[in-house]
């Protein structure tokens, strides 16, 4: 059996145009708290934290034209971008999924902020559905 | 200020073309239970429920060509059909979206199993992205 567990998912990410519309519907229609908007270099995004539950709804907005996210929401316009689910160990999950075959798009993980590991599945892999995999540090540990 | 509250990601729903494929993905691969598979006819679908945490996966399988589900899975391929968020109370969630302005698929909930009450916002509220709205009944009351 496989030595790693999946927790819960941790967000679900949508890619937006702007922000304020998407806000408007989650924050202002749906209740959600907005806990951060952060800019996030590394996908050349600015992205807004809203937590619901044990997970958050993730506001994508590309900041440059270029991104793979903005050519994401060229191609297919706003919606849905990827789901991401929580594991207690992300390099047994790597390897799990790659020893049945599942295609990576990262076959060790990135380090992101806080600590905080994460790794791209190949949408092939699952059907058509982006999925992210999070591994988060021990708390306390940041 | 709204008279309710959202509680969490209810389910994550993803339309399929069949259950075989996306089973080994999320039970094989990222070790998610299978925790049934039922028809629902109201939706014309075969469905597949993999708990993860609070939440859970739904694998959708349409089973005639011509339900809406049908259409978006010739359309669009498999992939992210909707994200349900669960309501304490879903009169007053849709009540607060139609005051806002925002469209509505269902602007009364509908009656689900297991007493469960749900209605569908219009994707043109929220950037492309289906969200489904959930009340469950209070434990204890099936």
């Amino acid at each position: 059996m496989s030595s790693f567990k999946t927790l819960r998912i941790n967000h679900i990410a949508l890619v937006v145009g702007e922000l304020d519309a998407p806000l408007h519907f989650w924050r202002d229609g749906l209740g959600l708290a907005l806990a951060q908007t952060e800019a996030v270099p590394e996908q050349q995004a600015e992205v807004a934290f809203l937590p619901v539950g044990e997970s958050h709804v993730e506001l994508v907005q590309p900041t440059t034209s270029d991104s793979g996210l903005a050519r994401f929401l060229a191609k297919r316009g706003p919606g849905m971008h990827h789901v991401c689910v929580e594991v207690d160990n992300i390099r047994a999950a790597l390897a799990h999924l790659k020893g049945l075959g599942f295609r990576l798009i990262d076959e060790t993980p990135r380090l992101g902020h806080a600590g905080r590991q994460y790794a791209f599945i190949h949408p092939e892999s699952a059907q058509g559905v982006l999925v992210e995999l999070y591994e988060l540090p021990p708390a306390g540990s940041q």
